[in-house]
């Protein structure tokens, strides 16, 4: 199972890493997930510099995609020779993305009509783009899912691992990150918000 | 106001980069989170490889300290490489600690008599280390915090933020991160759990 983490250049830290760190609980089980830039390194929001994992094109032949967010999304959506080097299928590929990685799904045309999540910054250019923006923080339909708000990186790692490896699995792996104490409330919660969508 | 984030080979990325993430709501007030490393670059405990922002020195002048987590704790704490190079002040830093990190402060004596949270696989080795662990998410008394569970990270921010800038400004960088539509509820609960040791 290859996951891609789609991470660009001024990226918000818990966007691409809430989701890469709990989806690794399923490291054990043979899952493969990837940190993948359009360049060697990427810098984040906050000044962060980390390598690549794996360059854009992996994505192209993941199981899973998932679009992290950023500062400079509303430039990468204008940047031809990034999207151009993107081809997802999502009749083939489970895909998602973080706040402001929904504009690029939708830009990309992945959104069909389907609503979508996004952070409140995000909100204006997504519906821009001609899609409904829902006050919520996750929806998915069929192979496609969003999530808006940081921490809902949380419930897009949680519906990964229920589509593909089961509700047990992905309770696991969210029981495992969750706080000790609110272990079993954590996973109630996050199961909740995806189950609609499985 | 410098706050290093102690960031170690085969480190947990959840344990570094939820605290940088919702700590960096705060850098428009002129705070600088620094991810704080023994080396140039360090190597996470899922492959992902970064560059440090500050070296390790940069914590023993700075306002706020706090000890991600990771897989190799059990070694940093045998390191003496390392940990001479750490000298910290209790009296006058803010000091925390996620998961396994709170191991380092046990053994850097930083815990005193008081006790701590940790996360699940970490418990006996800092209990072995002479410390009375809580089955809780967040703990702290005067200076000195501790959290368990990966996304009690949350917790640690929250203190620091309102320890030094305020409960409005903790409100304020919580309810950025959150969920759509659980941004109330989470600044509540994240309140909640930290106020008591205010």
């Amino acid at each position: 199972m290859n996951i891609a983490i789609l991470t660009f250049d001024e990226f918000n830290e818990l966007d691409s890493f809430i989701a890469m760190g709990i989806l690794n609980r399923m490291k054990a089980k043979g899952w493969n997930i990837q940190i993948t830039c359009p360049s060697e390194q990427v810098t984040s929001m906050n000044g962060l510099t980390i390598d690549a994992q794996q360059p854009l094109e992996f994505a192209n032949t993941a199981d899973v995609v998932l679009f992290g967010s950023g500062m400079a999304t509303r430039n990468i959506v204008k940047d031809k020779a990034i999207l151009s080097r993107l081809n997802l299928n999502p009749n083939k590929q489970l895909i998602g993305a973080q706040c402001s990685g929904t504009l690029i799904l939708s830009v990309l045309g992945l959104l069909g009509n389907m609503p979508a999540c996004t952070d409140l910054t995000t909100k204006p250019w997504v519906i821009e783009s001609g899609a409904e923006v829902l006050n919520q923080a996750f929806y998915a339909k069929e192979n496609i899912a969003t999530a808006g708000g940081c921490m809902a990186s949380e419930y897009l790692a949680t519906w990964v691992i229920a589509k593909l490896a089961g509700q047990k699995q992905a309770a696991s792996a969210i029981h495992y990150v969750a706080p000790v104490g609110e272990k079993q409330r954590s996973v109630k919660h996050a199961l909740s918000v995806v189950k609609p969508y499985l």
